[in-house]
């Protein structure tokens, strides 16, 4: 385990917790990331692509799947275990689906390629559904339904991921937590943006809980007997996440349903690794071979006043009487705006100390000499 | 609360209560349906599309959604509040999607048609993706969706229904129960068939639970200040279901985001009722005007292989060592392919006889005289 997953789950902005972070603008790292792709060998617009998904990442609080991440891929491209020459190719193709080969390209080169086919498509048939084999770890899964809001659409992806989740009754990791993203378009560039794994945590919540030495709430995940279990070091050593709703009793049969979902629309219908033969997490002796899929959905194609209707449904929920006065209910998609809203009123992305010199420790290593700045020091 | 209401989530097979019921054939049962509602001024073959989706109900273990639910189906058509002349209608189209204004009809009959189209698109483009407004309760999702397996398609089918579902952190009933259904076809006709509510269980589990003066557990419903509750007395009297997941901390944010999308394809997308504005449920005062979507999708259109993909996705999970040896590991589907092969096996489906003794006073109060039988008793 190394170092940088330390950090992947370090509590946002919304835990509240006061300490000191380097704050870094979104064009400095943006860069950065550039600079330490394109040093081992990345096209520069691909380069681009990967940057532009983790730098969304951290700027919408998600330091899992940023900056924080960066070595992972350096790496896939270093060990070429990820392919730098081509594009994405169309294999297959209708007036609205397509089977894109990702060959074996970077996942956010490969997602942008899909989900701009797939709004391409919307827009002349009201939908656009494609699928990619070959593909790697494409970032947050939001990143690319929410490029269909700027056409006004509903953006969908889904991507398999390596096994880490046991299924209701078994005690094997035979699933991933396979996230889903559905963004949906409100009036005045509002919106509901759902990106969410169809396990109940990430791992790193469980890994920040085993180093805080505190135990995981039930229904987070099990020991290697496949029971529910409060301690994270049993789920981290041979258990494993549970779905969405936990035991089999509060509906985590739902949740399982849910991920073998998110399997069928990505590893089954591309012909890419699925289920328990995706390489382990973390382990990149061979080609991942991911799984993807990428949807948008043209609401003028449907009833008129879409946007208005939005608008209405998030009022709804978001303006009603919250249980706790302190705690206003949100919609999805809300935490991570407050944490933009943040960001952009501090001018750039507070990052851990830690991290930062991670990083430019290993951008050295790839011969990168622009390095991150650590001179602005917040306390959030 | 009617009297109907208490049998609606009687126990299964699965349960393994002894009790004894009426034995009667699905054709009998089906016949019955058909009469109770062309007595009251269905067309037949409208009668018979709503027969095939509660018998279909039943005999996958559903009783929640059977012959138990016809009652509300013919009060529906005798005062009125839905509409027995005409047939769905498609306002907008393309090659791979519609918009249908369902008239008002019975949800079997807007179902069927709006799926009857989904196929028809994915057949030419791949996809179909077909929204309707103006439908009205439709038997089990599960129904729709697995139309798609006839055609060797994945279906889906989603519908958004009466307001019951607290959102996370509030402490009103602004969502429905919301279910989605995605059905996807493995080889020699097995299959994967998630069909399932976006809350934690359905209202009528709750209920049970407090005729039986037990409580319920952690995560299936608040009370009216919102707060999770193990007493079903006060989830049952203002407060409401919660959705998948349970509270904040178990990822109950992740069910309320699914029930949230389920709303967005159906009511938002379709111009129909929404959120809290569908009518109030067992309250027929006003038409319903549910939203419901429906969608298939052509694994021809994508890699070659999707059916053994399906089959060994199923098979290992299936195949797994269970972590109780007594409860092996199911694929969505298996428990109603269970309850399916012992109808069969019996030659019937086991009704409770109260339901049938008031099925069968409700038949001859609106001049139906061909009863259901209830000779053959059998106690399983």
């Amino acid at each position: 385990m190394d170092l940088v997953l330390n950090f992947q789950d370090w509590p946002t902005f919304a835990e509240g917790r006061l300490s000191s972070r380097c704050l870094i603008s979104q064009i400095e790292v943006h860069g950065f990331i550039q600079r330490c792709l394109t040093a081992v060998g990345a096209k520069p617009h691909h380069a681009r692509s990967l940057a532009d998904v983790l730098v969304e990442g951290d700027c919408r609080g998600h330091y899992s799947h940023g900056l924080n991440r960066l070595d992972m891929y350096v790496k896939d491209i270093q060990t070429e275990i990820c392919a730098v020459d081509g594009e994405p190719v169309v294999e297959k193709e209708s007036a609205a689906t397509a089977l894109v080969d990702g060959k074996n390209l970077l996942g956010p080169v490969v997602g942008n390629f899909c989900m701009n086919l797939a709004i391409a498509k919307a827009r002349e048939v009201g939908i656009g559904w494609v699928v990619a084999h070959g593909s790697n770890h494409f970032g947050i899964a939001g990143y690319y339904a929410m490029q269909a809001l700027k056409e006004n659409m509903i953006g969908m992806s889904f991507t398999n991921t390596s096994p880490l989740v046991v299924p209701t009754r078994g005690k094997e990791r035979t699933l991933g937590t396979n996230p889903l993203s559905i963004a949906a378009p409100a009036k005045g560039g509002d919106s509901f943006v759902l990106d969410t794994a169809t396990s109940t945590v990430a791992l790193g919540k469980v890994e920040l809980n085993d180093r805080r030495g505190e135990p995981i709430p039930d229904g987070w995940g099990c020991d290697p007997h496949g029971k529910i279990t409060t301690d994270p070091k049993r789920v981290l050593t041979g258990g494993g996440l549970v779905p969405i709703g936990g035991s089999e009793a509060t509906g985590g049969y739902k949740g399982y349903g849910l991920g073998m979902m998110v399997e069928v629309f990505c590893g089954i219908l591309a012909g890419a690794q699925y289920s328990k033969y995706i390489r382990t997490w973390k382990v990149t002796d061979h080609v991942a071979n991911l799984g993807q899929c990428f949807v948008a959905v043209n609401p003028e194609n449907f009833a008129p006043g879409f946007n208005a209707r939005m608008s209405d449904l998030l009022s709804i929920q978001r303006d009603q009487n919250p249980a706790d006065p302190g705690s206003p209910v949100l919609a999805a998609g809300d935490p991570e705006r407050i944490n933009m809203k943040k960001c952009e009123e501090m001018g750039g992305i507070p990052y851990h100390i830690n991290v930062i010199k991670y990083m430019n420790g290993y951008a050295k290593k790839i011969g990168v000499n622009q390095l991150l700045p650590c001179d602005k020091i917040v306390s959030i």
